[in-house]
């Protein structure tokens, strides 16, 4: 179906124009002191990033037909979170990569301190904005929201799963040690992108989030993946990160666990799953449809 | 004073047990995974520290009466916002530290990468309990709580004045430049924890705000001006953090800038102005009078 690739590829490109721009309106002015850690803070958030988590958010938001601007200060608080753990993970004492969105890693171009710095106020920028903005019909939502956010983020979500990771770390994992360590270090933070698009607009009964829920968690490990099949076969200047890191590093992944054919068949049998919990949502939830095609079919 | 004094004490002692145990009860569980970060981030914070940020919040609070168990969660956020930029202030990239509270540093107990993951997931924490509990009579004061916090712990507060002070390292700042090093560095959480407490309990007019919040500036400068000097005179073994820091590395501080004497009597003059602008509260700003005379007078 072309026609329906080319208008969702028209939408993908005008939500990621609306969190570029909003990025760039709340991330601080560069020109400001710290000067410094403002401008290395606008390197590693602005101008990169396929914006999956906004993504998702935005499409969530049309299931409960919430306010575009809502949803684009949200995307940002999910895009600043994902954000701040690349530029922690990308750091000398973790992951060590160099090459981050097509350009050097923060660190690299400014310096680890900086590097560290970044991060720190990313996260805090992030919790700051979805307490400023008026992101949901109520403050009680609000706060669930900044709640659900917070864990998503911590020791129980995706800076658990970097825990957990590094554990692992040269060890063979089991497909369900594997899939915990996803669970945190990925899938949180897209659930939370799914949860909390949804929560910008009218509630929804409790059967309807965890449908939603569902399909967020099935996504979430799809995504999960595919970037593990990604690392293994796609080459650096496509990825915009360093390829072949995973192997390289001993890490477990679902291609060293499963091999490439049968990880691309399981993203596939997740990615129906996901979509099958969307089903009485009916054409609110045709952008969630479409991003989940493109979440597997996706080659960066 | 010393019957006043002994009152005092037992208060803060009191304050200090509940946020102890808040913190045990708060922080996630030692046998939950992941296992080996859950104890880093109670390695972190428990068992140590003055905890002068929760003591001025839970001092403030009784300026509107706020309940006690409002105060002690408010006073836990603010508590592992300073843990957690402890955590990674002593990182090798920052300043290479190797004690802190009278105990090894998070990364030489555990590892770098787990430090942190552990300074990172406290953040996170922080705004999960502040967005969970009920901290305040309205969830619309709440939000503005948290956007208070993550303004004071974001790259216009703490974590910026973290990145002047790396810059500011080995150069002779002026006294204004010192003093914005220091707003930002100590000073935004500071100011912070006295608002926060406030917030807790009934409002205040914004005239009374201000007042407090003038108390706070001042305050949190002289906390920092007598830290220099403490730096610079007492043993490493009554600071349970190393000695003669500041000099050996360079840093510009208020004894560098005009000698321990002027230091001290500088510090005098602000709290006096600071504790001149409670004169309206009354027998309700007490224990904020108290901590004042502690904060200029503590020898640790």
């Amino acid at each position: 179906m072309p026609g329906k690739n080319t208008d969702f590829q028209h939408w993908a490109r005008s939500r990621q124009g609306l969190v570029e721009e909003a990025l760039n309106r709340l991330l601080p002015p560069a020109d400001v002191a710290p000067q410094r850690l403002h401008q290395a803070m606008r390197y590693a958030a602005l101008g990169g990033g396929k914006r999956v988590r906004p993504l998702l958010c935005y499409a969530a938001g049309e299931v409960t037909e919430a306010e575009l601007e809502r949803l684009t200060t949200t995307a940002v608080a999910l895009e600043l979170i994902h954000v701040y753990s690349l530029v922690h993970d990308d750091l000398p004492c973790m992951d060590d990569d160099v090459l981050r969105r097509g350009k050097p890693t923060c660190h690299v171009e400014y310096d680890e301190p900086t590097a560290l710095l970044v991060g720190d106020s990313l996260q805090s920028l992030a919790f700051q904005l979805l307490a400023e903005y008026r992101v949901a019909d109520s403050p009680q939502t609000q706060l669930k929201m900044l709640e659900h956010l917070a864990r998503a983020a911590g020791s129980r979500g995706m800076a658990g799963g970097q825990a957990i990771d590094l554990e692992a770390t040269g060890k063979t994992l089991t497909l369900p040690e594997l899939e915990f360590m996803h669970i945190h270090k990925t899938g949180a933070l897209i659930r939370a992108s799914v949860m909390l698009g949804a929560n910008c607009g009218r509630e929804l009964p409790s059967k309807d989030m965890e449908r939603l829920d569902h399909f967020a968690k099935r996504i979430g490990l799809a995504f999960q993946v595919i970037d593990d099949v990604l690392d293994a076969q796609a080459p650096t200047a496509t990825l915009g990160k360093t390829a072949g890191k995973d192997a390289r590093q001993g890490k477990a992944t679902y291609v060293s666990a499963m091999g490439v054919e049968a990880a691309r068949a399981m993203a596939l049998d997740l990615k129906r799953e996901a979509v099958e919990s969307l089903a009485s949502f009916g054409e609110r939830a045709r952008r969630l449809r479409e991003l989940a095609d493109f979440i597997v079919a996706r080659e960066f």
